[in-house]
């Protein structure tokens, strides 16, 4: 999508179970071997009681969003902020999803919400992306 | 580390020569199959010549250093800022550094400066991390 | 094996349990992510009320029985025709059995009837492999 | 998209550039080890003089095209016929495409071509999809 066809209010999104094999291969490719995330017994210890995924595991969610929907190919990620809000656990169904907020139209820049939430309808990330469009 | 060990000006890295295979998995994980990750004829017609890395499997290797040295475990991630700066190519050895910036002890938060270089020193993506620290 | 060694009738098979990390490797080669795949809340509603498998996962236990045992390494797969009968939920057994039923020797090919069982012994996935033999 | 809004004609495609960790992980979830395409010396000696992808591999492409895109989600994968016409070797930059060549409104049936080729524009690969569309 170039930047004439984008338009404010435009949204996508992505689902996607999170499997124990998502954190698994997330810890195996970036090293954060943190036992929050691979670890039962310590992770049982703390306050979220289980294993919790990466919160860049959403993140990633939000970048495929952005690179396969909206804009979807051609874009360039220039820049995303995140808020962590609530732990994701193994199981926990996660719909990323992405709306225009503003567009510079001189510049080829976008601005978009970026927002995660579980099956419950519960917000565990959020932010912006910033992106250039052809 | 808890929040009484923590110093402004803490600083640590780490450092992996990314692979194709680690773009291969993180699109994997993620579903972000953007041609400009994984289709080598794709990417050749594009200003970077050939597939880049997600700019977020950079901020994988930001998390890691949180959730492994510093802070390190026990960490629980709050937020993260990011601007993609350059691309990153297969073969591209990428060091991720934090360091600390800030510290709110009353509300046992940090903040860390979170730079990621390439083997030229040049930085690839940077940005601001929130930490929550015991 | 070579193709005077072959015989109709000759079969061999092999087993595994699906688990829900084949499924999501599967989808991060392929990029089928398709949430009857990868999303239990949207798999709930439709007619098979759970992920299932890719059926093409099935019909990768039937290449490793061509390839592997009958007619084993050598062979040059050509062909291979598939129905997908049933659905293949996370933790089925399937085993994949490949029977030799026609034997072409001026050609140096044979054709094998391909079938895919679950722990219940239903046909999950059936066809026909198209092989060159040395 | 269902039944009624498909044409004889849609098409879609998708392409990915084929890594050794595409086939490693492919061997991997099915267990087809054959020297053809994990072991180099081994498939030295062969016609092909490197190792090649599973045929299935290319298969799976098909399967994402049809499960994403064409007709994509709620789409029930019914059969698919192969032939498989030349080898993929790691670094062929494959495209899978399909193409709706038949519908069957009464029994929300359709039939595609489904076609892989490299970026040379040889088919590596080459078939017919069933499926039923809602």
């Amino acid at each position: 999508m170039n930047i004439h066809e984008l338009k404010v209010g435009d949204t996508a999104a992505t689902s996607k179970t999170i499997s124990e094999s998502d954190i698994y291969m997330f810890a195996g490719i970036t090293g954060d071997f943190n036992p929050a995330h691979l670890d039962e017994i310590s992770a049982g210890k703390t306050k979220f009681k289980h294993r919790i995924a990466h919160g860049m595991l959403s993140a990633g969610l939000i970048s495929a969003v952005i690179g396969m929907k909206l804009p979807g190919p051609g874009t360039i990620y220039m820049g995303q902020d995140l808020r962590f809000l609530k732990p994701i656990y193994i199981g926990n169904t996660i719909t990323a999803q992405c709306t225009v907020t503003k567009i510079i139209l001189e510049k080829n820049r976008a601005e978009l919400e970026t927002v995660c939430r579980n099956e419950e309808n519960e917000v565990v990330t959020t932010g912006t992306a910033l992106v250039w469009v052809p």
